[in-house]
């Protein structure tokens, strides 16, 4: 048994996300069948996105049954990826113990709001329409007072399955880019839906409901019942996850 | 009659252009019969793009036998324009005398080429793929060599309708934002598949295949023979219409 490391992207429409499910077509099912047409595949992911959440740059641990250079395993794996929207970014040989969710030290993510009247031709199925403008700006303030080490019970979904709802919330940063509002957040890990919970909430301040104090109040009460209701997934793409040793160290997308 | 000048956005996938076909639907076609819902509506747009070319702000004279106040216009042309991927950004009235097409004296085009290994996912439809390599520097120098006024005969399809084939390129600028590589060109106006025409002959130039100096030997040859092939259409935005008076002055497409 050979372990990699690969870099993925996918768009997450269509999918029912990350994991296996009964109740459709997976990433992890689509990545599977075409690393089996070279061997026994088996796969395991750093972020277990949902249903319609986008990936940029997720890192997979594919232990695979059979030798082979990581520069043909890239390209056969995007020959049968096809006509899926996945492709793989980068592939390498995994350092020894390594594990793509347990050896994370941080994962990013970012969400889009397209904030304008129009509904998105270009970007549809990619961000989340908001029309009623939104002040970025007391966004952003708001964010800052959720940084740091907290129980996040009241942005937690409740499916969620971790054994703990303590999360140290390194970045959520909220800017203007034109018709976007662009939400960056960073962590050692989430919470299930913390992001999108997160962000439903700091779109209810941003539209002047809520004021820029009462977020830090609802991560205070901890109850999932104060806070706002859960921005759709297909705003959320993972960007990227990081590692103390990065595996794909010295090999280029390009 | 009134005369409504439309900014509109579409995503050119699954279009058979901007223009009427009895090949397919068009955008034209979708956006008359969203706006027929309304009143009697004809249609004319600053550039017919091409099957599968797509925009971010193409502009549009619509003629409406009937008068609606701008801001009910969009959001009418808005809600009868879904499920299609094309949305209507900001309308206003149009200037006494104002056609969309004759009165622009400058259209802005951007051309995305996903320069790596791995295909595209998340921008499937919305760049062309290119695995080799590309020296963009090299397409740059070459691209400032095809600046100005000139007979591009060879870089014109056998198709073009023009009276003739004189065109003042003002702008063909190349650059690299990480595995994309960006070609930014901008004129009054352009012959039919210039732009593409001229980004396959830059390609050429980035592979290493042809030197940066051949573009105006190509250029000065009036050959369409001479040039590379026509760049895939997918690749392609039009991103702006200039107008000697702009028609949505003041109006936010926030």
């Amino acid at each position: 048994m050979t372990r990699y490391a690969l870099e993925i992207e996918y768009d997450g429409a269509g999918f029912v996300g990350w994991q296996f499910q009964t109740s459709g077509v997976s990433v992890q099912q689509v990545l599977e069948a075409a690393a089996s047409r070279l061997a026994s595949a088996i796969t395991h992911a750093a972020g277990r996105t949902d249903a319609g959440v986008h990936a940029e740059a997720q890192v997979v641990g594919l232990d695979l049954d059979r030798d082979i250079a990581p520069e043909r395993l890239l390209a056969a794996l995007n020959f049968h990826l096809r006509p899926h929207r996945v492709a793989v970014r980068r592939a390498a040989l995994a350092p020894a113990g390594w594990n793509a969710r347990l050896a994370a030290t941080g994962r990013a993510y970012r969400y889009l709001i397209l904030n304008r009247r129009a509904p998105p031709a270009l970007l549809a199925g990619r961000v989340w329409h908001v029309e009623r403008p939104l002040d970025h700006d007391a966004m952003h303030r708001a964010a800052q007072s959720l940084l740091g080490r907290h129980d996040f019970t009241s942005f937690r979904a409740a499916a969620c399955q971790a054994a703990s709802p303590l999360r140290t919330l390194d970045r959520l940063d909220v800017r203007r880019d034109g018709e976007l509002v662009v939400i960056e957040a960073a962590a050692r890990s989430f919470l299930h839906h913390q992001v999108r919970n997160l962000v439903g909430t700091l779109v209810q301040v941003g539209q002047g409901r809520w004021a820029p104090t009462r977020p830090a109040a609802i991560l205070a009460a901890r109850d999932r019942r104060e806070a706002g209701p859960t921005a759709p997934p297909e705003g959320l793409t993972l960007v990227g996850v990081r590692y103390a040793t990065d595996p794909f160290a010295g090999v280029s997308a390009r």
